[in-house]
């Protein structure tokens, strides 16, 4: 059995689209204006955890908590606040969490370490955990809370981003399905990316693990709003098996990037100001490691951005950022089309129609394909344009 | 002799405050502004040669001419044109860079192989060589063109940048001076950081490239205005001996470091639609690659860039960019200063009052100061804010 012969269903439901998942969301007083801003969702049954987490060496102290439970393989649920970060927030910040863990593990009446814990918003400020012990005894669970919990976890977001799949194996149903936020910072210090998959499927811890790595690094890690990584980016992947079915590896990773690529280009799609997807394939490449590289030096780029923004054509700024990412390229070979033109070959600018290429570029999606001409590995990645809304937007400030 | 006993005075002239060196500059049409887009900088004797490239994979024709030649050693003159970066032209274009530096040899009466050529300008675009071989037996040299030559490499460049230094040693006088122009992209795809750097200080190619090397690693290779490395960048640095001076390395060292970093400041501040000058200096470093690795992730940063132009002390995502540098740092032992006000140290923010630290970024030069906390070594990068208006100016085209 191969994926391509068990066709993948969109389905509704994000974080609760897998059965035995419930989610629960409410106002807990921690945003100031009123909205959402406490998020808990819970497997009915035992369940096995992944978790990919930033990098950033500044880790706020709920990424510090999870990835010391993640290492055990095992969780039931994560209690997720938005308004507050509680990063920079020295030992205070580590205590916070772990009672802001203990109260939702309370609510569940699950052991302390059963419940993982994820933060965004201002950095720097302390958590008011109070509010969240005094609110979570209140918050209830549904199975259909999964849309609600999307718009719970928004800060500067424009909209909820969730995806879910449904396969059939030998006439039973999985789902994989989950919601993420985007990086936002309208106001102050705000800039996190988190996501919340959960799947019924049957998987042990460690392949959990393995899966989740692999699909992070070609859905949220292939994502670039503005080349800053957060102190609090976060993926976790909850399995609870409540299907009944084991899958075969390559069914539940096909799931499972497809589940992923659809939240992180949602993600991207909603980046601060944007008013663009890009979507970036290079192919051509000595390995994917090397495509990766250009693709996502392309979709960092200040400058491809912002042409990307004025419809401008500029071909030129994707080849060098091609050229400076540090995967190998032959500027002899090389190969670029915009939104279907061809406008570079063979070392050469090929005479196209610009503005029939502008009015192309005038899309909530645009495509760039640059084959490097030296190898056959390909990769994709994802971003948006750079707007003046986006500096409008981090530039302001309460002072 | 140590530098510290030999005071360096800067004095004016550029690229010819050099003794022996001459410079002459003209509009020979290349420009749709019928602006100066045409120089020559030339040695009266002859000098040795060292040059620093664009590391980019994607390099512009002048740029792969200058780098064969400089590993000779020894070069007398270099030709520069803007307006058109003979850059993605293929074998048409080097035989087109060929062609220029043999028209700047014939003026000089020059070996072909002793002129350099430098372009900066459109990418893709075909350069009118004619139009250069036409004019230059026309274009006039004086000792005194180091000025306008500084005006006719602009682009983008709002002010021309020219820096020299002279010092006295053993009643002989030594200058080292030079020019540079900035990234700028308000015609479509222009983007390149060149500078031309003559000493009448006698010193063997060998030690000349060392010399450059290092010099360019503490200036040019420390500023940053938008990330995005271009397709020409060159640094070139021509000695003649005019003094008749063998300076001490050290002296050597710290007149060419003066200049360079006085260079690379004009370029950080004059980056397109900048509004000011970010100086950020990263020290308790591990290592001066650390401290570098840290200083240059902030000045990158775009969250940075757009809460300076805001004058928001968000100090937040200065710690956070130097965080996912991959720099060392101990965020427990961390400190942060912004323009004179302790932010943040030992873990934990510091109240500061942030209308008085606002007023204190509308400023022409802003100073960052981050101590990570963990060693001894220090470095210092330079960077500009992120404006609507470099959105505007990259993102307009003539489509």
């Amino acid at each position: 059995m191969t994926s391509s012969h068990v066709p993948l269903h969109p389905i509704e439901g994000g974080a609760t689209a897998a059965q035995g998942f419930v989610a629960g969301s409410m106002a807990c007083g921690i945003k100031p204006s009123g909205k959402p801003d406490l998020v808990l969702v819970a497997s009915e049954a035992p369940a096995t955890v992944a978790g990919v987490f930033t990098t950033n060496r500044v880790k706020a102290a709920p990424v510090l908590l999870c990835q010391r439970r993640v290492a055990g393989g095992r969780a039931r649920a994560v209690v997720i606040n938005s308004g507050n970060a509680n990063a920079c927030t020295g030992e205070a910040g580590m205590r916070a969490a772990e009672r802001m863990a203990a109260a939702a593990a309370r609510r569940l009446d699950l052991a302390a370490d059963e419940a993982l814990v994820l933060s965004t918003g201002v950095i720097g400020v302390p958590l008011p955990v109070d509010k969240i012990e005094a609110a979570l005894p209140g918050l209830a669970l549904s199975p259909e809370g999964g849309a609600e919990a999307a718009r719970a976890i928004m800060t500067t977001d424009t909209r909820p981003k969730t995806a879910a799949m449904e396969l059939e194996v030998d006439g039973r149903v999985v789902r994989v399905g989950g919601m993420a936020k985007g990086s936002g910072m309208i106001h102050p210090q705000m800039a996190t990316m988190l996501a919340v998959i959960t799947t019924d499927a049957d998987v042990p811890s460690y392949d959990l693990q393995r899966h989740l790595t692999d699909a992070v690094g070609g859905s949220f890690n292939r994502i670039d709003v503005d080349g800053d990584m957060s102190t609090n980016d976060t993926v976790l992947l909850f399995a609870n098996g409540a299907s009944g079915v084991s899958l075969p590896d390559e069914l539940f990773a096909a799931a499972l990037a497809a589940v992923c690529v659809s939240l992180a280009r949602q993600v991207a799609a909603d980046g601060e100001g944007a008013t663009k997807l890009l979507e970036i394939t290079v192919t051509g490449a000595v390995s994917v490691e090397d495509a990766e590289r250009a693709a996502r030096a392309i979709t960092r780029s200040n400058l491809v951005k912002a042409a990307m923004y004025g419809n401008d054509p500029n071909w030129g700024r994707i080849l060098c950022a091609a050229g400076y990412s540090g995967a190998l390229l032959d500027p002899a070979k090389a190969r670029l089309t915009l939104q279907g033109t061809a406008l570079y070959a063979d070392g050469l600018p090929l005479p196209f129609d610009a503005a029939a290429v502008s009015a192309d570029l005038r899309a909530p999606e645009v495509s760039v394909r640059l084959d490097l001409g030296v190898g056959d590995a390909q990769a994709t990645a994802w971003g948006c344009d750079l707007t003046p809304e986006y500096v409008h937007i981090n530039a302001d400030y309460t002072t």
